[in-house]
């Protein structure tokens, strides 16, 4: 299973675009980090919101993907991000973790965290889709 | 107030970043361009879901941003992505247009579309607040 | 279909109890009233978030519904909801329409009006499923 | 902040229409307990989405006001709920728990439970507003 995650997450281009770096992986729970870089600010020099949600969007995905069964797939369906305070900081932690699995669908929730802080700046709450045999999708 | 919106947009290093292109830009909408690079994909190919939602996140905060009194500044609060299919293509149109707008909080819809398709394979639902007189947060 | 999904409204205890009455039936549309009444307010004497959001539930739910195979069967997966205003008024419309319909998803916007407003005082985003051969779902 | 909290859902009437009863109130922290009854189901006769997300959003909502300043009142800005399972049971409890609070928005995190179970049947992230001299917004 961590080789999959492993495996399928060095296939993000987006991932390796933004130096973001798979921290640990157990079984329905995802660490990625990400440092700050003014590549990926908003107009305020804060991280880009969207960098945020790339980060732990990919965090919820995999985290879905390793209680997956092996022959599956991950899509995105949907998340809601909420930005709790600016991403002010220069090392953030990404986690995102899975609350349920069923048969098709995965939700799971993210954290985001900024320099060692205990107390998050993002949350997400995200549904994650199995897929099966789809050609052109497989990891 | 377009000559407001083109520069604090060109202050993200996040649009410089995904090359993303500024297209238009009305009292409550805004437009902005994305083409497909490899740099920027998931494990399968396609475009990632963050930089999708990181210019639907733009154009909403932008959409927001235009109806705001000049004095404003804008952050996300909060969005809903729903991944309506693979990002699949080679120019992608984002969109974001202002829902209703209340003196704090302005809420935006948001879709992405694919080489010049009707159907949006993207839907944003975003929450942006109006920020005043903060230290460290203009534009 | 029209048949279908009046029978399956009239299933929903809830509806029944809110004194929802189905308005409008299309193919992806399907419009639902509401009357205000103090048995389902909130502490300041509006309308309750969740009786807004039940009837534009059920409102996407069978826009999803309406464009789904016969043999399906519809749950709601997640939804987002942004209240805009206050639900201040007498008389709500509240409308659901599909946004894009997959074979196991269906994603559905809603909005809801009070007392013939043009602006919507509420706004949803909602993904459907169909099911398909679950015992005990049916319709 | 106690009494603050039960004053303000005693004027709810939808949680009166709803049978919802105030189990426990902390700092941060709401549980309220809804039991089955067939005035408020969906059509497969399983809870309604919208009676769920009504109690959680009232424990989220409250959660958000019991760290609020005695002269604030709440409203709720936005909520995503994610169904994880159908809501099939007798007896429901619905916990919200305020992930981080700001000075005007204030963001909760809630769980439903279905018969004594330690997993969710569905999860909500929720935005609360205080809102201060509001003319008829009190509490």
């Amino acid at each position: 299973m961590v080789a999959r995650v492993r495996d399928s997450i060095e296939r993000q281009g987006m991932m390796a675009t933004l130096g973001a770096e798979l921290i640990g992986i157990e079984r329905g729970r995802v660490e990625i980090a990400l440092r700050y870089d003014d590549r990926f600010t908003q107009q305020h020099g804060f991280l880009h919101a969207g960098a945020v949600a790339s980060v732990l969007d990919s965090a919820c995905g995999y985290a879905a993907y390793s209680v997956m069964p092996p022959d599956a797939s991950v899509l995105t369906v949907t998340y809601t991000i909420n930005l709790l305070a600016p991403a002010a900081g220069q090392h953030f932690a990404m986690i995102g973790q899975v609350v349920r699995a069923g048969r098709n669908l995965v939700v799971c929730r993210g954290e985001a965290f900024a320099d060692g802080a205990e107390r998050p700046f993002a949350a997400m709450q995200a549904t994650m889709s199995a897929i099966y045999n789809r050609p052109g999708v497989s990891g």
